[in-house]
């Protein structure tokens, strides 16, 4: 299986991975997806056991190495506009998220896919982290009973970001780029719609980072008077003990469950804020490789992660605009 | 220094233990402060020491005996009716809250406070709990720089409520009881006003509890961009380790502090996640005493009582009318 890299700026480490654990996968070429992106990170990622070409152009490379799976992790503005392409071009497309950054790019980018025939997934591997699985597990086979409320956290480092963080036009925005995340864990576990939108979000003490939002926090009403809430913030002190503390509480009408600190914790009737054994579910790559051979469903589907990032447009346009938005 | 008591739906264990504490105070008279109400609770929290007067009309006592405090804890649709009597009769009030259950009943409290010169007080204990007065210490002294984003949490069980949280009337609403602790809070730490208020609530498997909203999720702006958002639920299975589940996580431009599971933890540049001593502030009605004498001051005050107040009935308008409200 023939496979391409357009970009080095996301979490192409999910992808690389994977095809480290697969045979049939070749990298076959690397391009730039977005201009002045640098692909020195995917190429040190690759390695010496890279034999495939490098080029200055993904279309050239599209069209001349006909790849079976595109993976996507250019700069944010761009992935829609690359997605589409290399759908066009008929690949398979693992991509970075957000699917797009503006409603109308995620349209396009709908339109394409549905047309294609081919695959899509996005880049949510935190679905595949032990703890998150674990939880999800639990939460799926009646541990809580109903789910009424959930509050979820996302905390980075902000470090030195890449220029193009700084422009909203290339980086889209904070509840889109980091928010995401939480968004999809949300809508995973509850399967759920949402029909209520709030959010805001703040670009004070940002330490030069232009347009980037330092902390957002979300507000979303689903079906059913389900209430959720989602923390963002880049202040995690460089001190701090990891890159990022995720976290989400889930709350049902027979129990609490709560993944912190990389674990899990239980709450009902048979457990005492008791920690959980964790259990994986492997790469999330390989799951989308397994799906396109016909050997198996990747946990993650293209309908799921046009979802996420439609709901996580909508958040950004809330805050922007200090509104509530309403869902049909 | 003469207490009386009026009402026993509240947390009077905050004034009958101050009051041990202090051997110039002494409870010479009980009643109750709502129509139905039993006062079988206070009566056995003083136990036999008890040397004073039982009365069925508080009225009647506050006239009979003159008493220099009265504590407020009936059922929290009477709460700013009884507290305006006790001012008008010359007493100071330590108060259940909210102050009020509606912004007229708040209006007209403070008219009447403000023109008494008496001391008033809410049961803001939670504020002395050993936790929350060490991270305010920290916060205060300046560990994590300056505020950017508030995540607090109350959660309770919910057992078998007495009759009169099952109507609006009578309870006020789940935001007003249960999240004013952490409205509290937010503006302790903070000093900030607020700017900007969103709230949903859900009466949804409140197993019978009539109008008690069993979940709620509020979203505030304060000044300067500050967010802060309050998660509350009834959904804290009987089986839990304690009644409550009460956490504050405040993240700022140099460091997080966290109060949770009864501890706090701090990371900043010189903290990696690190647990902090605990130092107490004593009995909040000890306090309260100490200003009335002139020996001190209490550390809630007056208008922070009745500002938690309108902010959490804000916050209940909020979510009756899926509206944002907007504060000058």
């Amino acid at each position: 299986m023939k496979i391409v890299i357009i970009g080095s700026s996301g979490h192409i480490n999910y992808a690389i991975e994977g095809i480290g654990l697969d045979k049939e996968c070749e990298v076959v070429g690397v391009a730039p997806g977005s201009k002045g992106e640098s692909i020195d990170k995917v190429l040190n990622m690759l390695g010496e056991n890279f034999k495939g070409k490098v080029y200055g152009d993904y279309e050239v490379m599209l069209e001349e190495l006909s790849p079976d799976v595109a993976v996507v992790a250019c700069h944010f503005g761009d992935i829609a506009k690359v997605n589409i392409k290399a759908l066009s071009y008929g690949c398979h497309v693992f991509t970075e998220k957000p699917l797009a950054t503006t409603m109308e790019d995620l349209k396009a980018l709908k339109r394409v896919y549905y047309q294609s025939g081919k695959r899509l997934c996005a880049m949510f591997g935190i679905r595949y982290k032990p703890w998150f699985f674990t939880a999800y597990k639990f939460v799926r086979e009646g541990a809580i009973g109903e789910i009424r409320l959930i509050n979820t956290q996302k905390s980075y480092k902000l470090g030195r970001r890449d220029e193009f963080y700084k422009k909203r036009e290339t980086y889209g925005g904070t509840i889109p780029w980091v928010g995401i995340h939480a968004i999809d864990w949300i809508h995973w576990f509850t399967h759920k719609r949402f029909k209520t939108i709030y959010a805001t979000h703040s670009r004070k003490y940002n330490k030069d980072h232009g347009d980037l939002e330092v902390t957002a926090l979300c507000h979303f009403t689903l079906e059913d008077e389900i209430f959720a809430s989602l923390s963002i913030d880049y202040l995690r002190p460089e001190n701090a003990l990891s890159h990022d503390d995720d976290r989400m509480r889930i709350v049902g009408t027979d129990g609490v469950i709560e993944v912190i600190f990389n674990k899990v914790f239980l709450t009902n009737k048979d457990y005492k804020n008791q920690e959980l054994p964790l259990e994986g579910r492997g790469n999330i790559f390989v799951d989308f490789l397994k799906e396109i051979k016909g050997n198996g469903s990747c946990m993650v589907t293209a309908e799921e992660s046009f979802y996420a990032t439609e709901v996580a447009l909508l958040a950004r346009q809330s805050a922007d605009k200090n509104k509530i938005i309403y869902l049909p």
